[in-house]
């Protein structure tokens, strides 16, 4: 067991060495742990990466890179090659491990403190299908692994509270405690009581010294016989174990190897790999004795599974029903739904019928999961908890998840849901606090998680709430994933905001069909006049789909108006004063520009065609229609923070009303 | 005192039922609390709101504005019609608090748990200031008031364990436990033992009956006794204490009091009132009783205040130089820093620029302080560091605040020391986790307070880290707070990304110059070629100041190629292939977008003159500088995630390269 740690060791010190970037530190000091985890604990299918009843491995510090590529390599799942090609252009082995299930690595890591977190969330994903689908299938222990920086980040403290009060029980994580951060040593900045706070939390807690075989071998074992708590396991470690100096001098615990080769921080790597049992000359090497274990190791989660696959077998018997469903969930297909049957009030808020919606989805949709951050009733989310209940500890029957004040928290929560498979997830809160949210969900965007993001109060009018609860800059913001593209060429986020209720319906119809990348809905806060329909409203919005479509229009028109959210509603009053004075307007409803860049230059062009004038109006800032509305055209937007007062009186004073789209018109005109 | 209590929740309901929205429950439980403080704690002068030596008060929900307001206006802050103006157009009273130092409100307030990190900033600020002024002048404690949802924010843990690592005995928080939020009652979303939670963060914890005047005093008096450790004191209160009602049955400890008028909540405001001992009526009054207290603390308080000045004068005649030091500081005169004899190695990355500059300041400029998000060594706030050391428990004597890995509570914890006046405050981390501080960059731009944020690793030219470690979006984020005006109609923050060594050392001044609002430094962690100087690189980047200028340029140029940061450079190699080629060329460098759109439209125009061919060249999405090149022009960006590898790989995969400027200017003149 400790060859293979010391196996793990060589490897990982050597690709950050042959790199000549990295961090091989905390590799080295972990290295005891992730080896007795999957030389003995982890149940996977070596056969079948994507087994749905796998017990699942979160890594939170992401530059810990290194040992997890050494430990998945001895698994079978990385050569030595793609271990030398470490952090080399398209190698699988980049700098922060990326998700790729097919080999192991269950999330991408990085920017931290989201890892563990994705791991409560995957740990709630696995406890909400255990209740429908049983333990024989749904079994799986969650594992986490954090660092210093981690515990340190300020969302452990939703991470830790939300697994405390929900109890649980299926959650590990180990705490690599090597008092060694970037910058200093972990007491300079911090002389918290972990323990204690864990303990705190609701969690169990057990100390160990994170380099003894044993310790850790009694930890797993008794973390794994919890049944009440989460079970953090404080492993002691020893920063850079077994580094060495050319003069054979320690360079364990110290913070100059925290961050660069070993070699840069003045240690000798040759007599690094030398001291822990390896050929400086061939480092890149499994040692045969190591090789044996993990083959053995192999040959047990062979009969391990061929007994879980009979069990499943016999439960997909017992429970066809059930087992249809599990198939279902995982493949990630939708039921039916009868989106036009959908039947909206009129005139009413797009977060009420947001609300309508999320009635039906949460009578329909069996394996989805909403959440909110204290705000189910503001921003209707409460629409899916009224048919159903909040999760408590021991009772994961509901399907809501109530999150607390803790909005990155419920973000990375609902992306450990979507990384653990088989459930739909979304979650609401207030649109001026997506700020809290956009680590994650630029996280969730670089991971292609479908989560569905609800924002509502859209506005400024928010009204009396005042500029610290107006959005202005944040559809701007949210849309910069639109024009970012993920790594398969696809803009990383499909960003929607309706114009009314059956835009609304269409937009979550996108977004529940929408499987391969996250989705946001930014909805109003305030009742929005449904925009005019020539036979069916629903039938009309449908072309929300290509991202704008024309509304209504005269023929050969003047003036294009455009906008998005209850703006249009506003045009539809301005194009009736403009109209009354025999001027002619087409107006778009723009939900999604980045879904209508998309589209065929054809389509582009005869909805927005060029030299025709165009005026945009946006309760954002002016450039989320700068680029639609080009060097001939207009916008209104807002251009400064907003103000406290109710939200007519807003309307007025800043400019959104049918009046001001009027004169501003007939000015670009003139 | 029961009785002034009372009068707060009259005017808080009160405020709330005129004004048809807004929270009353909050602020009619947390009543007894603040008239203790403010009527027999509190030391401020009523004459001098500004005055630098007093104690300051925090308040972290900032929709229990209600409640402040009201004992604000016992403490002759406010008037009635003032109150009566709650959340309407241009009242002082807007929804949420807004910082207002004359009125006595220290911080705006409303995206929770950001209020009471900003009291741990403040709090070490006053120990900073203490060290260097004595405890004569700088005695201040500072008070911060904190709900259950800023204690389930992410951000307590960080503020929790900088208060606990640093001995912030300065600082005492109210925690208004009321075991209600905003949807649900508090025990069914967080059953953590938060008492534990806090001794685990090394703080001192008092747990009280909130609602009750002799515990309330007996707690401030233990805790400003603490002399080691910041004092959380709990104190149960009842959620709209006195609520009542049309029979006169009880409202109290309910969700729908929270966010809305109690006549919504089904509760009677005539019943209520009564109940408090007012007169419906007649809401708006000063009970005679309660203006007799508060005019008789207002008479103690010109006692203090006079002890107090007469101590101060003492003090300045014993200690002129010091004496000297407190006036200037707290006016936020900079001394006199000789900018253009900073040296700067030629070629460097401008982080390394950067750190030349924090090792002149952090000799020159007593009253700064820098933070690091445990990045020192890599975003080059080491060049402070070196030259002073970081705070421990104790000793404040250095200027360098060592934040842990905690970006947002780092962000916030610079806020809360500007706030408190007196000190200059920077922060440094990598670009791509100033997401992470979003919200707070918000309000500090709301806020307008003067924070540098150094942020350097500014584009996918970190290389091997990675996509989680490569800014793409984040310029065009950042920049959205340019694109926006504060209520001065000043774009809300200024953000620099210098092209070399001297836009470095120019973009600092402009940093340090700048006292109205904050500033982002975008910085590279790669080296850049210096920009070609004509005579003198320091006096011709001067025009820095002006966002924009031309860094070279030939006659009648043919086209004109723009970027910031290290592109510039690039675009210096693309114009001497262009050049050898016939092509005539002018250069701009835009570090600021938004300080270039601030100059005269001659300016501008002079610059990037309409008509001419612009070709822009930027690592972050094509947005960042599509602005400014318009529709004859094209900007090469990066418009995908970034990725691992080398970065010059990357430079040539991603086509920043002389040989593709070279192409693409050639393709755009075709």
């Amino acid at each position: 067991m400790n060859k293979a740690a010391d196996n793990i060791r060589v490897l990982a010190a050597s690709m950050v060495e042959k790199a000549k970037s990295g961090h091989p530190g905390g590799a080295m000091g972990g290295a005891d742990f992730v080896n007795v985890l999957f030389s003995e604990f982890l149940i996977y299918d070596p056969e079948n990466p994507r087994w749905e009843g796998r017990d699942r491995f979160f890594l939170d510090p992401g530059h810990m890179s290194p040992m997890l590529y050494a430990v998945l390599a001895l698994s079978g799942k990385f050569t030595m090659e793609e271990l030398q090609a470490f952090r080399q252009w398209g190698s699988p082995t980049p700098g922060h491990p990326e998700v790729n299930v097919e080999r192991g690595i269950e999330n991408t890591s990085g920017p931290l403190g989201q890892g563990h977190t994705y791991a409560v969330g995957a740990a709630i994903a696995a406890k909400f299908l255990q209740a429908r689908l049983g333990e024989e299938v749904m079994g799986q222990t969650i594992y986490a692994y954090i660092s210093d920086g981690g515990i340190q980040e300020e969302i452990s403290q939703g991470a830790g509270r939300v697994a405390g009060t929900l109890g649980l029980d299926n959650l590990v994580m180990f705490y690599d405690a090597n008092n060694v951060q970037l910058s200093t040593t972990v007491e300079e900045v911090d002389d918290e009581d972990i323990a204690m706070k864990y303990i705190a939390w609701g969690w169990k807690v057990i100390e160990i010294d994170g380099n003894d075989v044993e310790e850790i071998r009694d930890a797993l074992r008794e973390a794994k016989a919890e049944t009440r708590r989460p079970t953090l396991i404080i492993g002691h470690t020893l920063m850079g174990k077994g580094a060495r100096g050319a003069d054979g001098s320690s360079y364990e615990n110290k913070v100059s190897t925290h961050g660069q080769p070993l070699s840069n921080a003045g240690a000798s790597i040759a007599e690094t790999i030398k001291n822990l049992g390896g050929d400086p000359e061939h480092p890149f090497t499994i040692f045969p004795e190591v090789a044996e274990l993990y083959a053995r190791r192999r040959k047990e989660l062979s009969i391990i599974m061929a007994g879980r696959y009979a069990a499943k077998e016999a439960w997909a018997k017992a429970y066809p029903e059930k087992a249809e469903k599990l198939e279902r969930w995982f493949s990630g297909q939708l039921p039916d739904i009868d989106w036009a049957g959908i039947e909206q009030k009129a005139n009413q808020a797009t977060r009420g019928a947001s609300a309508t919606v999320l009635g039906v989805l949460a009578t329909r949709v069996e394996n989805m999961i909403v959440a909110s951050a204290d705000l189910s009733n503001s921003d209707k989310t409460d629409g899916f908890l009224k048919k159903t209940h909040a999760f408590t500890r021991g009772d994961f029957s509901g399907a809501f998840f109530q999150a607390g004040v803790a909005e990155l928290t419920m973000a990375c929560v609902c992306i450990g849901m979507s990384l653990h498979g088989g459930v739909i997830a979304a979650c609401g809160t207030f649109f001026v606090f997506s700020d809290y949210m956009k680590p994650a969900l630029r996280m969730a965007a670089l991971m292609r998680q479908p989560v569905k993001f609800i924002w509502t109060h859209d506005a400024f009018r928010v009204g009396e709430d005042g500029p610290t609860h107006e959005p202005v800059e944040q559809e701007a913001q949210v849309r910069l994933l639109e024009k970012m593209k993920n790594h398969q060429g696809r803009a990383s986020m499909l960003v929607l905001r309706p114009a009314d209720s059956a835009e609304t319906t269409v937009s979550w119809k996108l977004a529940m069909e929408n499987n391969d990348t996250p989705t946001a809905l930014i909805l109003s806060r305030q009742n929005i006049t449904e925009l005019p329909a020539r036979e069916n409203r629903y039938q009309e919005a449908l072309p929300t789909e290509k991202g704008a479509y024309i509304v209504n229009e005269d023929a050969d028109a003047d003036v294009i108006l455009l906008a998005s959210g209850s703006e249009v509603s506003t045009l539809v009053d301005g194009a009736a004063l403009l109209r009354a004075d025999g001027i002619k307007v087409r107006i778009v409803s723009v939900p999604s520009e980045g879904l209508f860049r998309s589209q065929s230059k054809e389509y582009q062009e005869s909805v927005l065609p060029a030299g025709t004038k165009k005026f945009g109006l946006t309760a954002g800032l002016p450039v989320n229609l700068e680029g639609l509305v080009g060097p001939d055209g207009k916008v209104w937007g807002l251009e400064s923070f907003g103000f406290s007062a109710p939200y007519k009186v807003l309307d007025e004073k800043l400019g959104f009303t049918a009046q001001n789209v009027y004169n501003q018109v007939k000015e670009l005109l003139a």
